[in-house]
């Protein structure tokens, strides 16, 4: 039987995945990379591909599927503000 | 002995939970949120929150600590983007 610490996880994996989805969406639409962090995006996107690689190491799909979804979506994201902080004021 | 893929996921809850202070620190000097998506932010704090009550059901120190010091970074942040929504154009 599945355990509420097991469900728990899944409901928190798919939240903190599927939320840089709005973030993406809003970025790409307006462009508007001012309030975000470079820091941050460069910080949080090389964490993420250290848990992708976690998950290839210990053969745990659910990590390594949704880390490699977090990391398009903020590789997105991170895109956009470096583009913006070299090429536009 | 420790093992690559303990240094690899120690590596990574580093980066992914010191990776908020950067964008925390900007978004309380500057208050722009106009490019933070406040679905991102809901989302993402409730997926954290879940990982908080994951890592104290599983009793593992290392997972509430770093969800905990997450949760608050996101928290300011969303707490700023609700304001600014709320109460200014």
């Amino acid at each position: 039987m599945i355990e509420t610490h097991e469900i728990i996880s899944y409901v928190a994996a798919t939240c903190t995945t599927a939320s840089f989805l709005p973030q993406a969406i809003l970025t790409i639409k307006t462009k508007d990379t001012d309030g975000l962090s470079l820091g941050m995006y460069s910080l949080f996107s090389i964490g993420v591909l250290c848990w992708l690689i976690y998950g290839i190491l210990i053969e745990d799909e659910a990590i390594y599927i949704a880390n490699a979804i977090t990391l398009v979506l903020a590789g997105i994201i991170l895109s956009y503000k470096i583009y913006n902080t070299l090429f536009r004021k």
